[in-house]
């Protein structure tokens, strides 16, 4: 496959923004964990789909295999890591909820970028890779809800796959205008997070069909 | 890989009972959506899974990456816009109950033999084709329940995946004495309909085990 | 891509212990899907997704399409004679409640080892390669507990994928050093069963977080 030359430092960009983005996706899936009782394989398993299920997804579509998250060692550790962290720490964690909240926003950012980034640099088209930009954002949370049996929170009255369908879609408009480097994309990260936190503080929700 | 001239007429024929089905899947994904009272996003996310994750999950089994779903934004566009005109127009609906099992069944006869012809196009081996057709058939309907937190309807007492699974062979045939045109394919996505209408009709069941 | 040499006996390895694990992961599916009133078709498909889920998992993420599930007929027909057989013979089958406890372990231990070797031999990674192992072992359980709707029981207070991943490493560790004929790996099963056992005697399970 011929490789955009566009895509070189845009990959160099995935690497950081993934692992910061595992950390963070981890403690929530760890934490969702917690909260049903599952013992410590299970935080961990559950922390680990929560941060490794969106790029295992992208990976999978996009043709990568195997998996950045089982061809890299560092993704997986990070996120058994940051599970385990969260198992011992969590009585201390109730105060850090808002932390959590932060960090959660900062991962939606990051993996939105890479996410469309990588589907673009591998020759998706635009509408394609703006649903698995969207789609590695909010793949890990789906399917931890899914494993701890709740229908997926971000399905309903949020506003966070909107945040990452935007944000890919400008991510996508970015690369099409050759805007790739770091700068860009880590603003595009930045502007997503800071309207992921803006919804939560102004309680912005997406509408509800009419009983 | 070396692909089978008769695939040519057929891959036609795949795009055209794609899309229909497409269309109709998505608007039973956004009903179950809005029956779970999910939000916009949720009913337009819902919609696209159970329009194209069984069309998904047959790309990646036999290899197509990106899958049709990412690689040709009309499959997207028009799930997501039936799923937003059901969300609109769900309250005058209900009157229309009968015309969504039509076109359902409809949809399960298309997937079908779309699924299935795709699979041994691309060289899976007959017995392996049918599973795939079938998964492309009722896969859609097994996502939208999974996400939907409700044991999938298609494994409970219904004759809707016994229809698929006979299709699928039924394709399967046809296939290896050379009958792939539009005609033969199309009497298949009839027939399978019309069995899945009479099923429902004389309220067909599959026998439950013992207790 | 290049074959190690190695792995041509390993391969031989793989398809006698698969349908051994796939015959018994199935009847653990089947009895699941009983427990939940499925019909027929429903009991013989969870007991195919309980057999094979965890080998396509795996297959998908080792870039390995079509699946073995769908690329070789003996295993799907093995799924779903078990599956069929548990739902006829079912009654009778509630003594048999030990065998079929020591026969999934015996399927956990085939599967781990067979995963793990198949994802080395396409090389995947060393860390990789245990989480793909582990997967297989446990993948095909996940999906049971996710049609039935359940909290997945592997996640929940066991020492189950514990054993997997152990396991995973150990086969690992004698790839890496050159013993891979049948003897070791099916010393490797039989250690992995054995604890498992063990584990149910004692009822060892893992921590669950303070509350």
């Amino acid at each position: 496959m011929q490789r955009d030359l566009r895509g070189d430092e845009a990959l160099n960009f995935l690497l950081v923004g993934d692992l910061v983005g595992v950390a963070v996706f981890a403690a929530s899936g760890a934490s969702a964990a917690i909260g049903k009782r599952l013992d410590l394989f299970g935080v961990a398993f559950v922390g680990f789909v929560a941060a490794l299920g969106g790029g295992i997804l992208r990976d999978l579509v996009i043709g990568a295999v195997p998996p950045l998250a089982f061809a890299d060692w560092r993704y997986a550790i990070t996120a058994v890591l940051a599970s385990i962290a969260v198992f011992r720490l969590h009585p201390h964690l109730t105060r850090l909820r808002r932390t959590v909240l932060v960090l959660d926003a900062a991962g939606l950012g990051l993996f939105t970028v890479t996410g469309t980034l990588k589907a673009l640099t591998t020759g998706v088209p635009p509408v394609g890779a703006c649903l698995v930009g969207m789609l590695t954002a909010i793949g890990g949370g789906l399917a931890r809800d899914l494993l701890t049996a709740e229908i997926p929170v971000v399905l309903q009255r949020d506003i966070y796959a909107i945040v990452a369908l935007g944000g890919a879609i400008l991510v996508t408009i970015l690369h099409g205008i050759g805007f790739v480097s770091a700068l860009p994309m880590t603003g595009a990260a930045v502007l997503m997070t800071g309207l992921r936190l803006l919804a939560l503080r102004r309680r912005w929700s997406a509408p509800v069909a009419l009983p």
